[in-house]
């Protein structure tokens, strides 16, 4: 069974929205064991949606549809699917009491405008739209060669058509085509490329059973790996899919921080809060942006009582009391710096533990002995200071992110 | 004429990759006066190229192609082309010594895989990679009815393809094709959301002339208003916009704060640097995303000194010097502690401006007087200080990032 995906909106074909409902749709679609063979863009013009519609049903028997379906230019799409599949529009009362309950809530008077979307085709089953008031449409149609094609329309606005699919669309599929048992596991690595990652685990990832499939799927920093495996038998699956990552576990110990799409950021929220700890970071080269990745996670003031984003090297010395004679000597970019730094601000903050980086994120700083990329991180714990060194490339932005990942860990193995 | 772009990649369909070279290349494309009708997203497979070229070479004159050209897959791609252009592969010379220069000045050697890729169709135009080792492949084929099509393949490499189709696509269809002049100015603005920047400007906006038209372009705190003109002559055009442009600013001048996607952080840098002034910023609810966003810009060490993350009223008290008795009368988020954060901050890092942040991000920590997005900001300037209130959203993320444009917004102002 074969799936196509189209995607209507003149804002998409001049770049003005990125079209991010394919990929996610492709996606979910996919980790749910479905095939998607094709994705068509198009405006908002009814020859275009006919041509795509009868082209992609040629191919495939679903055709997932979003965008279109707006308040402002509801017309186009809807009819053009009342042509399609020959029906027509009637007032529906239960999508007219959804409008006009949502807007209620919101406290906006119901307008003309969304009357209009309560218009509905006759010959479709509609899907309630838990976030917005265009409903979803799904359309059934006998297959010249027997069988049945489905064309499901979906609103183009993300969470909404997101909703849409996690809670009716996929589940409905499945039922209709019960395709085999699928289970995916993520393991969550930093601090290591995905080349030399390859080079460690390429005998493990070949020795997997032929049911289970490995995708690499890097990020600045982060290399996430997915576990797929399809069979017969959830049971099955879980159990072989838990031992290979047994496996793995022993193979990359010091680079797996976390599982299934969790970040760094809530891995430390977690340890931290369970052991009543408190945090501070001190930042050069990364300016703040550690701070920000760790208060992303709601409730941080728990744990995490502040920053000094000490620029300079007199913000240093006056602020976290770094010796000038260190300064000096070894530079800014130092263990001896990063250590003192990282001692300067727990003192300063009173906390358990401290972080503190400093480097020569780029373009400009670097020198032969201290090219562009290098970088000093310090772990303060309450009974002592580890300093370690690290050569990042030569992007201002991704080192500024590595480093900040590569603390995040660091405090992490710490914290174990 | 019309445009269709194709892009080729079963990571693709599957949502491995988000598929932003489409939404790119459209956006260029219209940037440029060429009218872009459909893409089309396929996977690495024979027939599927060959539908997919036919069915678009029908509805247009131009197809640019993206992907499957890679080194490791280059063949069904390379050889589908040559089977519709009816053309074969050969040795292409210049290619070739392209690539081993690539790889000499990388260290690598050439392996037999990059070899096969200076293996080219003998009936297209080669379009040289600056960044990598896929040459471009421009073929052209006359048209039943006339005229020619012009099918382009490209890396699916996003700077790759980027690169080739600023230098030498676009410039060598803007020769064939001749479209209308056409200008963009895009103005930046701060600090007002789309319906309310709509209600003040609807009405300049209905007069514009019949050859401008605008479009609001929102992201989360900034709104991007572009005006796009087109027509025979460059100069009128230049002239029409900018008189528009100052009409704008006549009627939004503290919304506007640059031109042209430039960042508020850079006008921020350029102003701070033409002056020979410094900054410090002192964060509560931002948690350093200011900070972050500031020295983001390189070389940003000569004007920003740094931050304190005051995470708790504790730090806001030991290290930023707040008085207890202002946190115990007027609360965390208040005009009086956000304006001894700014002075703290200041006096501590010896800077001739300082901007304090204080707020409810949420989701948690709201109250009915102080629900979240409350969010305090205090300007310190080396004469006064002055605090402004806003009332943000209840998303996290999102208030953490309007507090901090807002803020680079305010100091702007005060630096004017």
């Amino acid at each position: 069974m074969n799936i196509e995906i189209i995607n209507i909106g003149d804002e998409l074909l001049i770049g003005q929205v990125v079209n991010t409902n394919a990929s996610w749709m492709g996606e979910q679609l996919s980790l749910n064991g479905f095939k998607v063979i094709r994705f068509t863009i198009i405006g908002d013009a009814r020859e275009d949606i006919l041509e795509a519609l009868s082209q992609a049903e040629n191919r495939a028997e679903v055709v997932l549809i979003s965008g279109g379906i707006g308040p402002t230019r509801d017309d186009i799409t809807k009819n053009t699917l009342c042509e399609y599949f020959g029906t027509d529009l009637e007032f529906h009362e239960e999508a007219y009491r959804d409008i006009a309950e949502l807007f209620a809530k919101r406290g906006y008077e119901v307008t003309e405008l969304n009357r209009l979307q309560a218009m509905l085709p006759a010959g479709c089953v509609t899907l309630p739209n838990r976030s917005g008031t265009a409903r979803g449409m799904w359309f059934r149609k006998e297959r010249p060669g027997g069988g049945v094609t489905h064309a499901i329309s979906m609103p183009g606005v993300p969470f909404e058509m997101k909703e849409m699919m996690l809670d009716q669309v996929i589940p409905e599929l499945k039922k209709i085509y019960q395709p085999l048992a699928i289970l995916h596991r993520t393991v969550m690595t930093q601090g290591i490329g995905e080349s030399f990652l390859a080079a460690i685990i390429g005998e493990w990832e070949n020795e997997l059973p032929p049911f289970i499939r490995l995708a690499y799927l890097p990020q600045p920093g982060i290399v996430r790996l997915r576990l797929t495996g399809t069979g017969d038998r959830m049971e099955t699956l879980e159990e072989a899919i838990t031992e290979e990552i047994h496996k793995l576990e022993a193979l990359i110990p010091e680079y797996i921080y976390g599982y299934d799409e969790e970040r760094l950021e809530e891995v430390l929220a977690r340890m931290l809060a369970a052991r009543g700890c408190t945090m501070v970071t001190a930042e050069s080269c990364t300016g703040g942006y550690l701070a920000h990745l760790i208060t992303s996670v709601p409730g941080s003031s728990a744990w995490f009582k502040g920053s000094v984003v000490a620029y300079s090297n007199e913000i240093k010395e006056n602020v976290l009391g770094v010796q000038p004679a260190t300064l000096k000597r070894y530079g800014a970019v130092s263990s001896e710096t990063v250590a003192e730094m990282a001692i300067g601000a727990q003192t300063l903050f009173r906390t358990d533990f401290s972080v503190a980086i400093s480097g020569i994120a780029g373009p400009d700083g670097g020198t032969p002995e201290k090219p562009v990329g290098t970088t000093w991180i310090a772990i303060a714990t309450p009974d002592e200071v580890s300093t370690h060194h690290f050569k990042f490339g030569d992007n201002r932005e991704r080192n500024i992110r590595r480093a900040s990942l590569q603390a995040m860990n660091l405090l992490r193995k710490s914290l174990k």
